[in-house]
Parts: C-alpha cells; structure tokens; sequence
C-alpha cells in the first residue's frame, strides 16, 4: 500500500476514533531575503490520525537544524526542491515509536526520519529508519553518526585524500560538520588547523579535538590564520565557509592541494552576488583540485560510513559537542543563530524527554 | 660530460676555430608590468663556441611563443621559476642539428628543444630531442603535437574525462590549446561551443573544426554565449580564459561538471587583482569538479599522446592553423599579438627557411 499523507483525513470519518491526537509542527511562512526572521517561520497545531495499516505513530526527541536547510528555503534553482511556502519545514530528525501498525518496528523503537520539524508524526514504516539499540547517544545519529558527521567524512576522504604529515584545514571547525572533519584528519595522522567564530570555539579546538592550532576569524584574517597556523601551507582545505575563507585557501594552498568544497556558510544570506576569490587562477599554476558534492548523492555509503566510525567513538577517538534548545517553538531561533556562529557542535532541538 | 652553457667560452681559445659562429638571441630586458611592450625585449647578437665532444650545434627553423611565458617574466612566486632580467627567453624551438659532437645525432636531424629564442645554439645532446623523420609538418612538434597539442589532450581527458554526447565548451577555442581541446572532444562523440575574438576566428571553429556553436566574446557576453551555444548547460568547461569566461560556465554547468583549469589569459596582464568568479559557490550545489594542471608533471605520457594522436592527424580527424611571423626580431610582437588575440591557431616564429 501506499504511505497516506499524515494530514490527509478528509472523508475518513475520525471521530470514531479517540483520543484525538495533536502535534506541532515548524512550517515555512515566507521565503527570507538575507538572514532568516523568526517570522519567516510560523508554528502550527495539527490533528494526526491514528496509523493506518502499515504506518507508524513517532514521537521525535531531536530535530536537527543545519546551514544547509537556508537554501531549500529560496526558490532559487539549487540541488533540492524549494521547501513550499505554507508547509512543514523537512529535515532530519530522531523519535521513538509509539504505536506500530507495520510489522518491522514495534513501539519503543528509535527511528531516524527525514519529515522534518514536528513533534509527532504519522507515517508510512518505509519513511523512517530503524536505529540500533544505542551504544551511542541517540542524538549522535543527527550529528557525528548522521549526515553532518557522514559529510565531514565522505568529504575528506574521497576529496580531500590526506595523506599523513599533511596539513589540512578546516572552516568552521567547530561546527557540527567541521568539528568532525577536523578529527578524521587527525587520526590520519595529519597536522590539523581551524578557524572558529570565538575563542572558547579556539580552546575547545585545541584543547578537545587535537588541532594543532586554531584561530578566531573575528580577530585574525582568515590570511593571517592559515599562515600563522600552518606556516609551509595547507594542502587540505575543508571548506565550509566560502568568501574571505576561501580566497585565503587558494593563497594559501600548496602545490597539488585538494579544496573540498562542502559550503559556503558566509554566503548564505547575501542578497546580491560578493566578488568571489580574486585568486582563482592560481588553481592552475599550483595544480590544485576544488570539488564539490552533496552528500545525498552517497547514501549507499552509509552503513560503510558507520562501521568505521562507531569503533573510534568507542576508543575516545572522536568527540563532539551538542548545542540543544528545548521545544519547537525554538527552532527557528536554533536556526538562526547558525549564521550568527552561536552553537558548539551540533546544533539541535529537543522536542520530548529522551527518557520518556 | 656535462653540458656546457652555450656562451661560456671565457678562457678557451675560440680564435683557433674559424669560421667564427654567431647567432641572435631575445633577451628579457626588463620585468614587464602588465602587457609586455617591445621594450621589455631586447635582441643581441652573441658568438658560439663550435660544438665539442657531445655537444651540437642547431639552427632553429621555428620557435614558440606561448602565453604561459607571461608568467616566468614576472618573479612572483610560480611553479616555474622566472626568467632572468638579461638572458635569453627560454621556449620550445624546432630545428636542424647543422653539426654534432655526439653520436646520437647526425647533422641533418630535426631536433626539438626548450632552449629558448635562439637562431642557433651549440648544446649539449641530451638538452634536445630528436624528431622522427617527419609524416607531419616539423612546425606541428611546437603545436598539435608539441606542448599546446598535449596540454589540451592531457586536460581534456585525464579532468574532462568528456563522454560521447556531452557538451563541452572552451574558450579562446581558435588558439592552440582551444582548437585541439575542441576537436578532441568531438571526437569523443561530443557537442562542442567554443568562444573566440572575432568573427572570423567563430567561422573557422564551426566550418572547420566540426564545433556545434561558436560565439564572439566582444559581440556576446560569455554568459550569453554559453546559453545559446548550449541551451541545456555544459558537462565539461575546458578554460583558457578565467574571468568572465570563468564565471559564466560555472553559472551554466550542469550538475557534475567538470572544469579543466588550463590558463587564465584574460588575467596574465592584470596589474591589480581582481574579483574573481561571484558563483563560486555554486561548485558545492552542482557538484562541480575544477582542477589546475601544468603539463610539465605529465611528461612521460608524451608517448602515449602521440601515438594516440598522430593516427587522427592522419586520418584527418584534427586539423590545424598556425599563425606564422618572420625573423627573431618579430618574436616579442609574436608574443604580444597573443594577448591581443593576433593569432588563428598555434602562434610560430619562423627563424630560418623550412628547406634549407
């Protein structure tokens, strides 16, 4: 059969069935210009029904909010179709099952689903991914287990390549994404540098994760950053940043370097073109190579992904940070302050008790 | 033995050998700032030693002016080091060995060299190469099948990676490097749109090089250009040109394209730096691959090269023009008219008569 539209109760007569149930959901409410507004967002109740044969009832503990959601927020031609105006905003998030009228999940499960900023959800079992009985935090599969800790990885190791002593660096280090990248790196056996919006974000760089050195963009140019933290140059750029991150890369990159091209946080919001690097051509003369992707495109690659990582969270060998803000009604104020580089880690929202 | 410098003959006793041999040699005068001018040229006669053991002595019958020598006339930091204020231009040349010291060659071999812009030169053997007695023109060593010939190969295939049916497009497509990349590439069963500086050079590339489009950059923009030479976008953007040119592609590649980063002519004369492409961020959405190269690292696949291409040649599956100026003197206003666009196909000095 096929899945049912969870709000799609018209013509089915569901007063028969009690209690009614309810849940909030974050849905698009106008399409931003520049950095996103709390009323371009709107909170909604809605009425769920009951599962239907083959569906389940979830009730998501996390929601995951990421830089990457700022584009299907336009409807510029991009990679993945325009969130629509008036409708629930998609995105990853992790829940328990309530109740199962499908045969592969029973209540209590944990899943992992991609339907986005609500608190409950009714929906076909094939739409949500059973999660293992957790030897790690069941948020971890929205951050280092999930598609941020997937992207740092994909992204290093099929584009970046390091090769051990080589000097990678990373923007937005301390980010969900970034914070990952920078850790795979070094357990390549790589010299790692980062740049981070504050100096806690700088100590915590250095401190926790084994960079060997870090540096806040507020107060060093990104120029000045890359040459004072790796002196002989760079020959990874994990870039998530774009701009002035970016330009300063190229400058400083050494010959045959790999810039892995994952996002351009600083540009998200621009409401017209910025110049972009003034030094592009250097690409030839220093050979370098400048790769984009999305890591949709490598899901096959997921499982691959997991078994490797799983082991070195269980040595100690990767680390993370969470930054959590309770309740739906917050999360669009987790969104924004993405762009204004206030969380640590991965940014998340906490929509029930995990315990419950 | 090792070679010994061409002019050194300090301390030995040229006088004994008559007839006393002289040649005529370009020389950098002076660091050019922006486009090269003549008086950044200078032209002298000097004296050559007869060859000894193991040296010969070559009269060049043609030489190379290539835009890539702009770059060694500046000091800054490159992956070639710069040419010396007061020596001789260094460059690819073909010629015929008139006497030899070494048994390898005879006199009467056609010979290629990286000697520079010389008449003549006494050299040591194993500083040329020698040509098979020649099914090509000996002016061909310095174009389709010399460097300009194997940089497009080498880019095409090793990063374009083009496939029978894709779009490719290239820019200054009339040039050296531009009209073999094209013709490549229609060979691989590609559609190809290529961008030029006149009129002219756009009926030449689709009347006689098989391209689908060709547009003039001073009569249509490259974005333009692109969009109508090739509606539904570019697979594979093989980029002579940087600069507007750059950017453009990337505004119209399709999801997964590839761009060959080969030079950047539009930017080699700039005196200040300039923005570079504002779309830069696009590589991360259409998962766009850009790589720099320098055919220097890729010189053992010159075997491979030609024998690949020798067999189109004669097939008549690649043609080619050459834009020919008479007498050593006339090589700084070869090299110039290069950055004016002066030139339909490979850009040739010819130093003596083909025959003689």
């Amino acid at each position: 059969m096929t899945p049912e539209p969870p709000n799609a109760w018209l013509g089915r007569d569901y007063s028969m069935r009690a209690p009614r149930l309810t849940s909030r959901e974050i849905r698009l409410a106008s399409r931003p210009r520049g950095m996103p507004l709390p009323a371009d967002f709107e909170l909604a109740e809605v009425a769920l029904a009951e599962p239907a044969e083959g569906e389940v009832l979830v009730r998501n503990v996390y929601m995951s909010v990421d830089p990457y959601m700022r584009g299907r927020m336009s409807d510029a031609p991009s990679y993945a179709a325009p969130f629509d105006v008036g409708k629930v905003m998609a995105g990853g998030a992790v829940g328990k099952v309530l109740q199962s009228r499908a045969p592969e999940l029973q209540a209590g499960d944990l899943v992992l689903s991609m339907l986005g900023w609500r608190e409950q959800f009714v929906a076909h079992a094939g739409s949500v991914q059973k999660l293992p009985a957790a030897s790690v935090p069941l948020s971890a599969y929205l951050g280092i287990l999930g598609l941020t800790g997937f992207t740092a990885w994909y992204g290093l190791n099929e584009i970046g390549r390091p090769k051990k002593g080589e000097w990678v660096a990373v923007s937005a280090a301390a980010g969900a994404v970034g914070s990952v990248a920078g850790q795979l790196a070094r357990a390549h056996g790589c010299h790692v540098v980062g740049s981070a919006g504050s100096d806690d974000k700088v100590a915590h760089l250095v401190g926790d994760h084994g960079f060997e050195a870090a540096f806040n963009y507020h107060r060093l140019t990104p120029v000045e950053g890359f040459r004072r933290g790796a002196p002989e140059g760079i020959d990874v750029y994990f870039d998530n940043v774009g701009g002035a991150h970016l330009e300063a890369a190229i400058q400083h990159m050494r010959n045959f370097g790999r810039i892995v091209a994952c996002g351009s946080i600083s540009r998200y919001n621009l409401t017209a073109p910025a110049p972009g690097p003034s030094n592009v051509s250097l690409i030839v003369g220093k050979r370098l190579l400048m790769q984009g992707f999305i890591i949709a495109d490598h899901y096959s690659r997921l499982g691959e992904f997991r078994s490797q990582v799983i082991p070195m969270i269980e040595r100690g060998q990767l680390r993370w940070r969470e930054t959590i803000l309770d309740g739906i009604e917050r999360a669009p104020e987790a969104f924004i302050k993405l762009f204004e580089g206030g969380n640590l880690g991965k940014m998340l929202v906490r929509l029930a008790p995990e315990a419950a």
